[in-house]
């Protein structure tokens, strides 16, 4: 821990205020000539979060990881949640694991790894094998399932994915990540071996056998497989043992989350899921139920990402407008802190995830009131927050919601 | 290395991108009334820039070191170059020999030198020996180079300045700085011993008995002169050895600088130093030229801080005028990126370096557009960029050029 951790934690003190936080996933986006130099969110007809702004909100822009640094989704919310994600940094393996909803306990070491064709020799002629369809996946894992459920003391997991690929988990005692990957990234070349990126390292030495007893066993029971007869491994990493929301803050959290990632990425930091919700109003529906048994909400929002990926920028404005319009549900019963940001940008003109500060904004009696009309990139650059590390989201909702005591005389 | 460059690193792509860094030294200034409150951006006629401006950039204001440090030149440039300077240090000696045009090479140790006036007794009547004429300092340093080649197996390097000023650079094995000065700082006392700042460093001790052996050499070889008859050295200090900008970034760069200090610090980070131009539009026509030569292009411009230094008002906006007359010759072959700033703040109204966070524009196709119409102090500070530390601005240009990967899934 941080000596500035530890004083944050030394201040903390419990209230039993409401914490919310609104992830519209990847929110921010640039102004481009394209897009009649507007972003989404300006475009965008978004009464409630206007009447909103000018009720009083403070706005600012957040740096997700780092100048220039652009994040996945897992270090992207490990930010949000107050977890330094150059700290904390959460393998490969670990997010496609959680990406397939399935829950890890701290210690697993989980790779992401994909069915492959091998040739007489061993080399690989097909790094994805064909693409093999989904069904074949489940099949070839059941069977390696049923074959393989313990090397020496550790449990073995394997979980199928889509097309060709799938997941291994392996939990037991002192395993640790990462560890090189096994594919050789082109065609014509023999599996790798898994190697310690720490070659002192007693717990990822432990994984490195472990990996190489299982390509031993299952390797043979793949020898008759057309055309997915081998397998690759990538991201081979361990669940870091992070401290949890109760832990660190003292705080019961619940996640809204849809989609399966968000949702393991909540649990890492053991948040309690919220199941059967799909739409963003049924969120906000289900946050307005759970008021009274918890202290903080994760909502998480999935189509922002979605329409900027695509790069269509109507269907971001779309995205945000249908937010917008559910909001009132929220509202009616306000936390005591609401935020309201993305995890990073993801601008149309790009298709893709960015390092642009994403635009952040903080409601409470305590926010005061930036005077700014609505909540966009450009009002933002001028809001009272400035631009900070996302990591200080959570400290800043802390504060407003009274939770720290005055450090010092 | 920190963790975070760690990250940078390992994120970092080659994709041939261009980045262009164009440095007005000294651009940034304070409004004062003597001046209708406006800073020489604001009062400078720059329609290129403008134009440039509203084609879409991203402002914002850098803190070249530290909140309330004024950087002299060396320190400056560092964190433009994204080297964090408080890391960096490069000593006096060194930035004053790079400063004659003189080239260093990793390990040497280099000292600023005054030549002084000694009584009978040895103690120093005149720090500066009357501020003899350079011609004499030339003579002198003529001699001593003459006489004095090697102490042991380390070469002596001897340079003259302006007037009273040289430079003694010590190239050998093992050697390191840095040292307390000789000069006493006041008349009536003798001249000091160098000494180890670190008296356990092995290096430091070789130097110091270097210097003691220099002087033994050297004083009697001026013991007849008058009125230089002594010399005090200050600034001890070895060349860093610092990662060039190929080992760092993966960047082939060219430093088209006009004035000795600017190509010796560029050569530092082990920039091309790019010879043969005198003007800001030779220069730009220069950059043309060389374009598919290098992938990162430093262009130092010193006007603006000349002007600055002078308190010289109209100049100071007169240099920005020339630099903005000049910029459609850089235009016409625009980089991926191209980021445009100063090295600190030189305000007219103080004659000096200043602490004020400089302006930055940057402009590339995901730069994003502020929306503002000028590129001016007042308007980058509502830019999307914010307020930072001047060593994240090559990440910046890094992200906008596409050089860094995805972190995390």
């Amino acid at each position: 821990m941080s000596k500035l951790d530890e004083v944050y934690a030394k201040l903390q003190v419990k209230n039993g205020a409401k914490l919310a936080l609104v992830v519209l996933d990847g929110l921010g986006d640039i102004a481009t000539a394209a897009t009649g130099n507007m972003t989404p969110l300006e475009a965008a007809k978004t009464p409630n979060l206007d009447a909103l702004v000018r009720s009083g909100c403070a706005q600012g822009r957040m740096i997700p990881v780092a100048p220039g640094i652009t994040p996945g989704s897992g270090p992207g919310h490990l930010a949000l949640f107050g977890y330094d994600p150059i700290e904390w940094e959460v393998g490969r393996g670990v997010i496609e694991t959680l990406g397939l909803g399935i829950e890890l306990k701290n210690g697993d070491v989980a790779a992401r790894a994909n069915f492959c064709t091998l040739d007489a020799a061993g080399l690989v002629t097909d790094r994805r094998a064909g693409r093999i369809a989904t069904e074949v996946c489940e099949r070839l894992c059941a069977l390696l399932s049923a074959k393989i459920k313990k090397i020496g003391d550790t449990q073995v997991l394997i979980y199928p994915g889509k097309e060709h690929r799938f997941v291994v988990v392996f939990r037991g005692k002192g395993l640790e990540g990462p560890l090189t990957d096994t594919d050789p990234n082109r065609e014509g070349l023999a599996i790798a071996t898994a190697q310690p990126t720490d070659p002192k390292n007693a717990g990822q030495k432990k994984v490195a056998k472990l990996i190489a007893d299982f390509y031993a066993v299952a390797l043979p029971l793949l020898a008759k497989e057309k055309p997915a007869n081998g397998f690759l491994m990538r991201g081979v990493a361990h669940q870091p043992d992070i401290p949890t929301f109760a832990q660190r803050y003292g705080l019961k959290a619940a996640a809204l989350a849809v989609y399966p990632m968000y949702k393991g990425l909540s649990q890492l930091v053991g948040m309690v899921k919220i199941e059967g919700i799909e739409t963003i109003a049924q969120q906000f529906e289900r946050y307005v139920k759970e008021y009274d048994n918890y202290d903080y909400f994760f909502i998480h929002y999935k189509y922002t990402d979605k329409a900027g990926e695509d790069g269509n920028f109507a269907a971001k404005v779309k995205a945000i407008e249908d937010f917008d319009a559910a909001l009132p549900i929220l509202l009616a019963r306000k936390p005591a802190v609401l935020a309201i940001t993305g995890d990073h940008s993801t601008p149309c003109a790009m298709k893709s995830h960015s390092w642009h500060p994403q635009p952040v904004l903080i409601h409470s009696a305590s926010s005061g009131n930036d005077k700014l009309d609505r909540f966009t990139e450009t009002g933002a650059n001028g809001g009272g927050l400035g631009i900070f590390e996302a990591k200080y989201l959570i400290r800043l909702m802390q504060a407003q919601a009274g939770m720290f005591d005055k450090f010092g005389a």
